[in-house]
């Protein structure tokens, strides 16, 4: 049998059910020699902001191939709330994205180049038929991504939709003011940890170097923590501001959930400063 | 390496130990070229009718290969509990289950079509000896798929049962009797979702329509449903009646519990009729 | 494609989020014929022991290849907690260990045979720079097993460490003495098994044989039990003690956790004799 790039998988389909089961037994129906390396399936649910986060991050370690993504609250929706179905070309050699035009695709494929060639899959001849109404990731996105790793051509799996009409994600951006960073809050991950919107670049700014002790404003109060390189460096029930694996920067509490200590949630300000 | 057929796999075994990930090693060591394709291992603990009724409904989007199944509450039992250990060869060109004769196998036979031959694999030379008395999935069924996906011929992995031995799930039935629609429960899901044993086609007899206001009627009390295609087209804590991505009809609660909101379980009896 | 030995996998990543899935992603750019199978990622977090166990009870079903294991509690740490990352080549043919050098190799190590040779991998040119301090399983254990596996020279892939100097785990030794078995918990599992560190030898010796009531002395009181095959061989609610699936002398208390029952943790004592 040739040899078909990899299929990489994300949803927030979680574990307890059959859904990514069913995903994987189509891929392998219609490419069986597709390998397909789930990133996770346990984004959210409907969180299309942490699902694109994560796909972001994760691509960097993946190899060239489809990346097929759902996380997909307007499923079915008709109207107003319809959203399209769609798979990318990036100019990332050998790299398409695959899913709901939601916002969901777009960190990963700014992250990966530019998208060259965009289509509306939602009709495509690879669908199966009857398309559910719940189930796009069954139906429309899965047979196109294990299509693309067939070999079929980009531009016979859809209709061309003009790049500059693809959803993107309105997320906060961090700033730099008077010597302190301005951050917002663009997602908690399972453990309560906060992922913000700066980057390293904009700590430097704002004078707050590793080791160094903070102050944090969140929700009116103020926080005293600690840029540290690992959990280990503060001490149980304290405050750290650190980058995580996927080179974000983030507030935890060792052993806790910086979420609660915080009573801060998604889009929330918060303003470090060195203390 | 020749190619082998993928091994379809659902079970009862969860994530949290190492059980699946045996059973793909056993696998492994058999049958190198055998792709494994895990389903589910989410089925509620030896809810033997659950999994039948999620491999029935899978294997339309599986491969062809070995299905291979295990929801085994009976397993290690003698006497009067022992159920047998079987495989399967269906009318179906090149479709195999492996799995307990507990009827979990039987519903995915039945839609696959006829069961040509079955064999007792209790004693199947391809056993992990010594065979322990609660994992068979490790030292039985396993060895047995693979062998299988490895070319092994089918009749020589075990000792032949009349067709007509194998055990049937005894399932409820719906009926449509003057103008409405007698159903009951065959499973709830992980959210709630009450799976019902109706058909599209006895909806369509009991005059029931898609948007339709419904009236159902459980333990003894009356709630209003609308017949809807998705979740959205009620308002969160209202009633639907829907066909799930495995095309059974089925009641949910936006947002909520079906099974709470209506207090009824497992082969409960619902009567739905159009308001 | 040349044809890669398989690459297992352990850890106490969880499902929840991407990690396990990016070494997956790391793995396939490094060695794309490498098949990994998945032994477990639901080792109770930084518990190291469990994951020992686990990962030595688990590998006789596994097929020889490179054997990556991650339970890490001091990732990232310097100086007095700092551990070495190693690579270990066993006497078994064609079976390597890859994983911090913190006890979580050394059970399945002895149970292989020998360690021929041992590398520190913590500076391998395979790892992935930036390095960071809390994901080695990402920079440094899944890059070398990926290269073990695609066939680089072992001894190019580190600086050699002697095998004496490699951690073992220190665990309790059950003793007879007196017609009595004095055995300790390792571990419980998710259900509140207790797995002892008893073997069957010993329970002979302590003349205990199948079938036979027991008296079980933990914390101080005396508990009767039953040393059956099977959970179904005693009523709910009562306790037994039985062989696990990996061959484990273990507690259990059918329907219920006799972590609970007993109230003992890990290490605790208990007293079994025949009743």
């Amino acid at each position: 049998m040739p040899c078909s790039p990899p299929i990489t998988f994300l949803s927030d389909y979680g574990d307890a059910d059959e859904f990514v089961g069913v995903c994987h037994g189509v891929i392998a129906r219609r490419c069986p020699t597709a390998r397909v390396i789930d990133i996770t399936h346990g984004i959210p649910r409907h969180d299309v902001r942490a699902g694109a986060l994560v796909l972001r991050g994760a691509l960097a370690y993946m190899p060239a191939g489809v990346h097929l993504a759902v996380v997909d609250p307007d499923v079915g929706a008709v109207g107003p709330h319809a959203r399209r179905a769609v798979a990318l070309r990036s100019s990332h050699e050998g790299r398409y994205l695959v899913g709901p035009d939601n916002g969901l695709l777009s960190l990963a494929a700014e992250r990966l180049g530019d998208v060259l060639e965009a289509i509306d899959v939602g009709s495509s001849a690879e669908r199966l038929e009857p398309v559910s109404r719940t189930f796009h990731g069954r139906d429309i996105f899965a047979p196109v991504a294990a299509a693309l790793a067939a070999g079929e051509p980009f531009a016979d799996l859809g209709s061309p939709v003009p790049v500059s009409e693809l959803r993107r994600l309105a997320l906060p951006h961090a700033a730099v003011r008077g010597g302190a960073l301005m951050a917002h809050v663009l997602r908690a991950d399972h453990f309560g940890n906060l992922i913000l919107d700066a980057s390293p670049e904009q700590l430097v700014a704002a004078g707050v170097s590793l080791g160094a002790t903070l102050s944090v404003q969140a929700a009116e109060r103020i926080h005293t923590a600690r840029y540290a390189s690992t959990f280990a460096e503060v001490a149980p029930g304290e405050l750290l501001l650190y980058q995580d694996s996927l080179e974000m920067v983030a507030l935890a509490v060792n052993r806790g959930s910086a979420a609660e200590h915080l009573g801060i949630e998604r889009d929330g300000e918060l303003v470090v400063r060195a203390a």
